[in-house]
């Protein structure tokens, strides 16, 4: 297993990637080869730093980066020799099986298009975030890339998540839902009410219609929704989460004896907030590209650096882009079937 | 102040929204007339049970009632002696100044604009949710009622959810802000993008987009948003907000030194949950229509039923309809002026 790691465009500097790089080559044994891509100089020096010496480490370097404000498409132009470029580079001229960014969403995604493209039938690349709930996780996408989306994206977002659950997550028979406002059929808005219908004609555990209330019941697997909902909830949850968590330490820290009850049930917020934690699930696979890649977070640290660094590996190692190409055929021949065996409408 | 309640259509039947009215006539002294508006029968037997004998109570009998499954519009056309439609009717007839419902929101949305119709210059009204924070609480619109929102539509949310914050919440020069995906004016859909601009001319504290991540740090009063979005993320808050503290319940049942130090921070516990009690602040304001109509959840219960009944009457107390009528022409003037100072395109 080969990974490619763009270092740069992270808000903790490129030192806390790397440390995070020496974790994952500490605990994964499947590493082979690990590129750390960006400013060679700050790579060696943070190399140093960390005391990483392994020879399964390679330096590639990039002389540019982007940053948070570059739009997307136009920087990848303007800055030729980029970091997350040049990662995702290495994976179409086969030096490396998969990569992982901090960097600027809609770069990455970007230089996903350009330099692998899409799997073939696959209409629009999305991006897989994995959230967690009280006894359960499931998998939303489009969380963030495609803000206009189509029924058809839609629908292979719902046979690409499927995949990635059951393949990576290990969930037997993936519900899928479409996140709406309504259970029944009937409530949406245009874009889902196409891709109900389209979800009820491919081959999937289609459960219908979701709507927020239910995402942290454990009756979903995979929440399929445009990148534009996906990505407010994710943001939201995340910024709901650390609220109700902020205002439980000031209310605990009040007097002394909810400081000493706080003590005793200390243990107990741990375990939620390990259950929780955004850190463990960093890594969320763009998916629908020729080749596997990784968005985690800028403000990712140590660990959840390690973290997308399994979760590329463990995409690759599930061949779960060569089984979205199976299934994505099968469900284009399906919806193709469905339309031609449609009545055809007699204008007056 | 004169009130009509329609007590039907909630989950826990029309006993416990009386019990409801019942507390609200004996906590608020300027309601002068209650007109509860359901199946006269039921009412007289729930009036008697609850021990309400009150000469501002008035029956209004509705032989009909709309169910959450029924389709709005189709509803109210077949169950021509509704209760919604006669609740909201008597706002129509001067009888009353506001009107009150637990039912299904799109019945409630319907009967709003055909008996009551929009102000005038108002585009589409809104359904405006107060959200409580740590510290704070904001205003959504819309949440829930506006499916396929077009940008004028979002920029007559973002005055009448600012009148709103303003006249009722107390806020001096309330921030509003477009729920989008990123602050940069250039993040968002066609939509909010095109809200953006219009927004910009109007006569608002506008603060530009804001994300799901600032949502709960307090730094906005208004988010305006489609009501596709605004129901996913006020339904997502909820169920998330209910996933913590159940995970919290039993994670502090685990064992007997995690129940002692439950017991002494219990009062923490229920600080948070009453500052973030949806019970609280259940009164969500139809804005945009000749009339003031609140709706709550059809799981309200008694003190749901009170509050949304105190909001009702804020809202009309504070001339929130006639504010919205002045400030809307206000603002399609700038929108107008604005437009008719454009450069006229070119046609090549």
């Amino acid at each position: 297993m080969r990974i490619a790691v763009d270092v740069m465009g992270g808000d903790h500097g490129c030192a806390v990637v790397i440390e995070g790089a020496k974790r994952a080559l500490e605990s994964g044994s499947n590493i082979t080869a690990l590129h750390l891509v960006g400013r060679e100089s700050e790579i060696h020096a943070a190399l140093a730093h960390a005391g990483l010496r392994d020879r399964r480490v390679h330096v590639v370097h990039a002389s540019d980066f982007l940053t948070m404000d570059d739009k997307p498409a136009r920087a990848l132009r303007k800055k030729r020799d980029s970091s997350i470029a040049r990662a995702i580079g290495l994976i179409h001229d086969g030096k490396a099986d998969a990569a992982v960014s901090l960097g600027n969403t809609g770069g990455i995604f970007a230089a996903a298009t350009i330099k692998l493209g899409r799997i073939s039938g696959v209409d629009r690349g999305g991006i897989a975030t994995v959230i967690p709930t009280p006894d359960h996780r499931f998998v939303l996408l489009d969380s963030g890339a495609n803000i206009e989306c189509k029924p058809i994206h839609l629908a292979h977002y719902a046979v690409m998540g499927s995949i990635y659950a059951r393949e990576v997550l290990g969930y037997k028979s993936p519900r899928v839902g479409i996140l709406s406002i309504g259970t029944e059929d009937t409530k949406g808005n245009e874009l889902t009410l196409g891709a109900f219908g389209l979800c009820q004609q491919i081959d999937i555990d289609f459960i219908g219609n979701i709507e927020g209330h239910d995402l942290f019941k454990g009756g979903v697997d995979v929440v399929v929704c445009d990148g534009f909902v996906g990505n407010i909830v994710l943001k939201t949850c995340e910024s709901l989460a650390g609220a109700i968590f902020s205002m439980l330490r000031s209310e605990l820290n009040k007097n002394p004896k909810r400081q000493l009850g706080a003590l005793l049930v200390h243990n107990a917020f741990r375990g939620i907030k390990r259950r929780l934690d955004p850190e463990l699930h960093a890594g969320a696979p763009l998916l629908g590209f020729n080749g596997a890649v990784i968005k985690t977070h800028g403000s990712a640290r140590e660990r959840a650096v390690m973290n997308a660094i399994r979760i590329a590996a463990e995409t690759v190692e599930h061949h779960v882009n060569k089984i979205i190409s199976r299934e994505i055929a099968h469900a284009n021949d399906r919806l193709a079937a469905h339309v031609s065996i449609a009545p055809t409408p007699v204008i007056a």
